[in-house]
């Protein structure tokens, strides 16, 4: 995945520059500056002066623009990341060592954090290894139970992602229990409304479809036993679920017994911000960085 | 309209039992007994003995089969109709002159009446006068403001008059205030979910299209304009309206300003009801009698 994103990568103009708050954990720090010799970014990292010394002994000699900013404690830290992004001394932020609530509490914030109440949302991305596809699941950690309008912006949160992934027309399916439209199911009423969105070109121009059960959006021939007459079934860029434990399932089932190369990112916020979830590999994180960059 | 659905009505087998209750006013009475001769059904009159008198005095030399049961008081009248109705020695009830809002409590009365809740819906049918084409508005009457579920039995209600009318895989309007959806107006969110039942064929061979604005229902080149690509705007057998306000001045600007007959059928009940509404015209409310005797 790391490979094929970097192959997409502008290599001309200035690298945006990332902000990592806080520095504590060396491992966070590597991906960071694993993803500064791919040449995908610039790095100013924030912690206490111990880190700090660490990282300028390791680093100093191999790269160039090291910034490094001395500030003690999680709390400040972030703070700071945060009002650098805001006054543009920084592109995208970071997620270091700390705990992840607390780091998405300050940086979500409404008021002073990065982004509006519900304008944000998680999105999965996994790569077919066989033919380098990329297939999105989203919303997989922000919304536990989206409402329609939610749901809205967690279609077009994905769809900004589809457009630097190259993804012409995405075909969006919104999952829901059945293929019926039931009015007492609110997943396939919710699934409707977008679909007919979609129709009415809302959301550009992707193909949106649901209600879909799992069987009519993972194949054709599914939905056509069903007589659900659509382009999408069978060929999903993007799955919408209707709440969290179903994404969550869904998109670790093929990480994990799918062996899907598998990244996340939040997509919505004002600028790019880069969570630190663990069962996240190396290279995975490191492209997670350079997937935010796109969204810049 | 009248003579054309004569014409359109099975002339062979015993006609059904319309209950006319409570007779009083000659002019209801003489609806009947028009809709009588022109073998549409046979009449079962309920009222008073003065009233009975004078209807078997004017009907009884030129109808053979006339049932006049004695009752005095509207409230009994009712109730023994819809008890008669109830055990099958009648078919289609028809109210005579009395407060419409009683008489309807009366008969549908969830647990003792002809209709479960929510069951029925009220139909505007229209007829131009051009071309002999029905077109009917829904729900006109009973439904205040109609929620999703309630959305769904007035679109169900009025295929089954569309049935018996002959109209070939109708094309349904589900209006709205706009044609895109926006899930903050409820009318375009219902709209676009019933529009996805039908795609599923919730609706069985009926096309349903919506949110539709007036513009775009009325005109297919109004929604050529707004890209709305469907079978049904320029061609609408069944407009769903959101509120009955709406409704009610939809079907009344054709009905008077329009000059298109215009006859109105409560459909959902057990067994069809026809309610006298004053400013239907003689002829239309024969035509309700058929239209109901086609319901059964």
């Amino acid at each position: 995945m790391l490979d094929y994103l970097c192959s997409k990568f502008p290599r001309q103009g200035e690298k945006p520059k990332v902000v990592l708050a806080p520095a504590k954990d060396q491992s966070v720090i590597d991906v960071l500056l694993k993803a500064v010799k791919l040449n995908i970014c610039r790095p100013v990292i924030i912690g206490n002066s111990d880190v700090l010394a660490e990282v300028a002994q390791k680093y100093r000699p191999v790269v160039s623009d090291l910034e490094l900013i001395e500030q003690a404690g999680d709390f400040e830290s972030i703070k700071l990341a945060v009002k650098m992004i805001k006054e543009n001394r920084a592109d995208i932020l970071m997620q270091g060592d700390t705990n992840r609530k607390d780091f998405l509490n300050l940086v979500l914030d409404p008021g002073k954090g990065l982004a509006k109440r519900n304008s944000y949302s998680y999105v999965s991305l996994l790569m077919s290894p066989k033919d380098n596809r990329f297939t999105m699941i989203t919303d997989t950690f922000i919304h536990t139970l989206p409402n329609l309008q939610e749901k809205s912006v967690i279609v077009e949160n994905a769809l900004k992602l589809a457009l630097p992934l190259k993804i012409d027309r995405p075909k969006v399916a919104v999952l829901a229990a059945i293929e019926k439209v039931n009015p007492r199911i609110p997943s396939t009423v919710d699934a409707a409304v977008l679909a007919k969105m979609s129709e009415r070109k809302q959301f550009g121009d992707a193909v949106v479809e649901g209600p879909l059960d799992i069987d009519c959006a993972t194949s054709r021939e599914a939905a056509a036993r069903k007589k659900l007459d659509s382009v999408v079934p069978g060929d999903v860029d993007i799955y919408v679920v209707p709440n969290v434990e179903s994404g969550y399932a869904f998109s670790q089932m093929l990480a994990f017994v799918g062996k899907m190369p598998h990244a996340g990112v939040l997509v919505g916020t004002a600028k790019p911000v880069v969570v630190n979830v663990p069962f996240i590999g190396f290279d995975e994180k490191v492209a997670e960085i350079a997937l935010s960059a796109m969204l810049l």
